[in-house]
């Protein structure tokens, strides 16, 4: 047996984003699990934009992939070999797996740059399908909850706006944003394909498709008496054109700004900042990893939400590892909607159903 | 008997300030009470950077004077006659008297803009020098006391950036961020002379002249270990400066934005905004008049660390009715200090002293 890898082959450009020729897929034997470790079979692949940092040599992002080293990224995975008294065969864990089929490791939490940090971690109660664990109940909607609840402080009735709204947070953030009594989500995305999307999957009550002209007259006319709750996943022209319709004590939470996360030299910020000020309106960044004591909650309370019927699924799925790049390049080409993770092997049948 | 009056002369244009060509000094008859009015004689005049706006006609400020009508502005009087069953000769009053000896009003609320505005209203326990209802205890400390404590949420050990640090709202803010107990109190101000009197006057630890190079590199020197709180007054390239100083979980305020508010295109905004995603924190707008009905209780927190001996007058008296013009000029080159204001009657010797 063999243990497919996606390794890093180059560094990316900061004016480019990971495509396949970034990485190279190589076969190296199979890990054996050391006293304390697991032997883990990957299941899924999550992906995330700030990946694209881990292989951008220019990057002060904390995590760095060097070429040659197998690609870091976040997962699912199935317990096959324990030689770890606590955990056990078809245990389901989450965590920094790698772009790998098998992988050994300790689920201990290591001491890393001067903090406790946990690989891997055991998921408790897992569901079927196990995409939730990277989508509805995993860190994608913990930053779409924070960013709406913790942050946005949606309340009954609020008029909110969400950018990259058909992306993995932006399509959680929506529905959240309704469960919250939201009485008006508008979304913001790419292409009339996905802003149909959105509307016919009931994620939103109008979308507004940024590459047609005029985005900040679009959403005057999508929101005519302001935003109470801004989601800011891109930063940019669409930051500056959302805070032309701040309401008065509005609150926009940044995710992001992706759109110009890489241009250097660094462009001007929003001229429109001082609404802030017209509008007595709040402007805060978070980083779900903030919040992680409080991860166990927001599940809860999405679980919850789910079956009151206040959240859907919107996976979506790549079947095979080889797929693994071209899941991250849809990132950024605009080509994903939803959830959008990579499909190594099934969902063990052992995991009942949601 | 003639009330002097300041007209408005001419409209200001936006890229000038006011000063004395754009108002003209006139005699007006001696007002008149009516049933329900009371006869004021104005003591001081304050000043305040909105009132620029007044007399620019491009401006969308909602207090709006014409060639030709007294100018508006708050100021501390004394009922000379009343024509008003609740209010009697000698009470001191506050509000909006214009730029005038004389004036008669009802002190009775009234409906304005759909709302109900007290034009003038009564200081309960006024104290000598009645300077302290303009500055120490009144709206500019109130805005400060908004700024450092409510929105700026200044906690002990905090590391405190504050600009125009030698203008009225920002002389109290560096001594409210004391007061609450921050270690580290920096002031920005204009010219070595005003960041020579913030060190002297025991206000700042450390004073910036934003006159010289290098502000952000001047910001970096004063706090090595970043800012947990700024309050902003200026905007520009000192917000820009200050957001790349950004402690992690800071509070930035925004008070105004002087420098950018008259320029026409609007400039880009703060390059470095992003900063409130990678240090987490938040910008919030506010307008002091949004707390009016917890003024009360900033009053008495005010004067409870007056009588600890935490905060210290900052006035700067202009004497004489002629010289109200150049008091609002003095807050535009940069000549002012402190809290700046227009001496139109000595204090009546009735008044208690602090």
């Amino acid at each position: 047996m063999v243990n497919r890898q996606w390794l890093c082959a180059s560094y990316v450009p900061p004016d480019e984003f990971p495509t396949q020729k970034h990485f190279e897929l190589v076969e190296a034997p199979m890990p054996s699990p050391q006293e304390g470790e697991v032997l883990l079979r990957t299941l899924l692949l999550g992906t995330s934009p700030a990946q694209r940092m881990y292989v951008t040599k220019e990057s002060e992002f904390h995590i760095k992939v060097a070429p040659g080293e197998v690609m870091s990224g976040r997962g699912v995975a199935e317990v096959i070999e324990s030689c770890h008294p606590q955990y056990q065969v078809g245990d389901i864990m989450e965590g920094t797996l790698g772009w790998q089929e098998y992988v050994a490791m300790s689920p201990d939490p290591q001491v890393k740059d001067g903090s406790h940090v946990t690989p891997v971690k055991r998921v408790e109660n897992p569901v079927r399908p196990l995409t939730t664990v990277l989508g509805l109940f995993g860190q994608r909607a913990f930053s779409a909850y924070v960013g709406m609840v913790e942050i946005g402080d949606t309340q009954p009735g609020d008029q909110v706006l969400v950018s990259s709204a058909a992306g993995g947070v932006g399509a959680i953030a929506c529905q959240l944003a309704r469960a919250r009594g939201a009485s008006r989500v508008v979304g913001i995305a790419g292409g009339e394909e996905k802003c149909r999307w959105l509307v016919d999957q009931g994620l939103c009550d109008a979308a507004i498709d940024y590459r047609q002209e005029k985005l900040e007259a679009q959403i005057g006319e999508a929101l005519p008496d302001g935003l109470n709750v801004y989601l800011d996943n891109v930063g940019g022209d669409t930051l500056d054109a959302a805070l032309q319709h701040l309401a008065v004590g509005a609150r926009v939470a940044i995710c992001g700004h992706i759109s110009t996360e890489y241009l250097r030299p660094r462009p001007p910020g929003p001229t429109h900042y001082y609404n802030l000020l017209y509008r007595r309106s709040r402007m805060e960044g978070f980083f779900v990893f903030d919040y992680l004591s409080r991860w166990g909650e927001f599940e809860a309370q999405l679980r919850q939400w789910y079956a009151d019927g206040l959240l859907k699924l919107t996976d979506h799925v790549l079947e095979g590892i080889e797929r693994t790049p071209d899941a991250l390049t849809s990132l950024f080409t605009g080509a994903n909607v939803g959830n959008c993770v990579v499909r190594v092997a099934p969902d063990p049948e052992s995991v009942p159903a949601l």
